[in-house]
């Protein structure tokens, strides 16, 4: 096990109406501005509620931050913010709202010229620098209402870009799983398979005597095997959206990822597809994560063989084998809870995704990825093309 | 699944050597008050290293703080901070040190009679009335280094009582796991065994829909089953030292708790064995355990049938049998883990344990305790003469 810290302020409060709470939670004095993206928050009553629990305070809305938030669309938020003295920042949505305040809270007082905060992928530390906020969980996936970090795309070039720094963790994050119940068949069907793959992108590595962050990232697996397709069917149901919102949350708030060298090289790759064909998230993961697994199989079959065993209960003469079946069996998982998992499926014209996708590795001068580096872009262009 | 809040700003820092990073984690002005218990921090180092990674600081040491610390002996340190103004207080050693630490810094600034603070279970909400404080964790075992719960020992009345509350939560807490290399034997037992018994407080109930937190449960369970025994016998072992040091936190750092109704009678009751007996903490639980879940078995036989399948792999022919089957194992773990599992092994002179204990729960109040608060005084009689 490697050396870790463990460090998260973030206040998670979850449960039934627990937005009530929302008025104690914000500082009395603050000048809020209220942060969303389209008319969702409106159709499902959030928006009424939350401005409810608001009251007292001045509120500035800011509406419009996309799926896939865009730097040119949050920096209007950050002239916003300096022109009115905000103070506190409320995000209510799912992981690309929560995502772009992350971006505003740290860019209002960067010095400097703010693309830079994505392309040299600057870490805020410093509390006292960034705007505080909170958030309002409305889509469960990204656990980005409980980590520091954010995806940012750049309209302008096409590129997804990370920020991060734990002067960025949410003051609070209410997450009521009754949002569920309004939510899209396919918005959930992405929240399942994003969460289920920032577990893999943390476990299915190599065996790294993490014996218990094993166990919870397996626990939360087989708990997604056993909800997911249903909560999708059965959005109402109180029982399987609770246990799919605190695993889209624990997912990806830093706990498996402690002790041990994570991969990430499926989301690095998944990104570009976003940025090339809009695709949903969640689908370009499923696209090439398994993919992934098949090139770099010798490097990650004996934690496969532990994924099959231990959460799709397979036996087999080798490990070898049960590591094959486990891909597989993860196809069909994802199949299940209705991604398509080729890109040709997703999108035409993807001939030449591959050296493109490389491309802008190397000009970004990424040479390799994954928990032992050993992705290199050879690897990558194979990963890509083996998803067509 | 209940509503919670998860709220743990503890800064865990966990591996070889992280007390390098000691002099950067304490304010640099800061007037310390160095706490600690007998002389084994000397004889493995730790007390050389800790003072060199304070130099810079005014430092004073409070030495004598004992297994199931005293108030009375709290007292004093809480005396000497008050007339040096003392700032800042290092605990360094295992949940006893770090339990009594807690008790310090909320008493400094209490208004009243301090023995309240454990009398009316106090809780401390407000960090600026108390003295804050890190730890450097010692033995692995009550996950103290990473809540805000203790528990003291009233000398005067041979009492062990609670208190905590959001403000008692250490700053920071460095956990290295070679320090289990120079424990004694027994204490490695005892805190495997502790850890365990935590968990089983928290998921040996009834099913309650919380499938992720019974799925971590079991992780821990299940690692500390693992390497428990082997961890005795190899306290060198990196691999073995470092899983049982997370899982002994991550038994009670508060995660495996939220969302769930949990039990806790048998450290009720455990904790009467001690202030009785002095017979080991751990040791307490291994007794009373066992045999709470006999006398309590209707309520529980669905998840003590779920803890034999999972952790144990035991199969059956019914819920009941498996169940049954499931505390049997239970009893043959403690006792690979060194541990009695009779009271009349641990001390003599045991007849009127059972009426003391349950008149003591009397004069508190206390009328009934468990999950479903259905281990009236009655049963916690039965349960502590089926330990006889």
């Amino acid at each position: 096990m490697l050396n870790f810290e463990l460090y998260n302020p973030t206040n998670y409060i979850f449960g039934k109406n627990q937005v009530e709470k929302l008025a104690t939670l914000i500082p009395f004095n603050a000048k809020v501005l209220l942060a969303y993206g389209g008319g969702s928050i409106f159709k499902n009553g959030i928006h009424a509620q939350v401005t409810e629990h608001l009251k007292g305070h001045e509120v500035i809305e800011f509406s419009g931050i996309e799926p896939n938030p865009r730097f040119e669309t949050l920096m209007k938020a950050v002239e916003i913010i300096r022109k009115e003295k905000i103070t506190f920042i409320l995000a209510v949505g799912g992981g690309s709202v929560i995502d772009g305040v992350k971006f505003i809270s740290g860019a209002v007082n960067y010095e400097g010229n703010t693309v830079d905060i994505l392309r040299n992928r600057i870490l805020f530390k410093d509390v006292s620098k960034v705007i505080p906020f909170g958030t309002v969980l409305t889509l469960p996936a990204t656990g980005s209402e409980m980590n520091s970090g954010a995806v940012i795309t750049i309209d302008a070039t096409h590129e997804k870009l990370t920020l991060g720094g734990s002067a960025l963790f949410p003051q609070f994050s209410i997450c009521d799983p009754t949002v569920i119940q309004s939510l899209p068949k396919r918005q959930i069907q992405n929240g399942v398979v994003d969460a289920f793959t920032h577990v893999l992108e943390q476990y299915l590595t190599y065996p790294q005597d993490a014996l218990l962050q094993d166990r919870i990232s397996e626990g939360i697996l087989q708990t997604l095997v056993e909800i997911g397709p249903k909560v999708v069917e059965n959005p109402t149901d109180y029982k399987l959206a609770s246990n799919f919102m605190w695993c889209a949350t624990m997912a990806l708030n830093g706990l498996i990822q402690k002790g041990v060298a994570s991969d990430w090289a499926t989301h690095m790759i998944g990104h570009e597809l976003t940025a090339l064909y809009e695709i949903d998230h969640a689908r370009t993961l499923a696209i090439i994560g398994p993919n992934l697994y098949r090139v770099m199989f010798e490097t990650k079959k004996e934690k496969l063989a532990q994924f099959g065993e231990r959460v799709f209960n397979l036996t087999g003469d080798s490990t070898e084998d049960i590591a094959e079946k486990a891909i597989e069996k993860l196809v069909s998982f994802l199949e299940e809870m209705g991604m398509e998992t080729k890109l040709s499926q997703a999108t035409t014209n993807y001939d030449n995704t591959a050296s493109f996708i490389v491309n802008r590795f190397e000009e970004r001068g990424w040479k390799a990825m994954g928990e032992k580096q050993n992705i290199t872009l050879d690897k990558v262009k194979e990963i890509v093309e083996l998803s067509y």
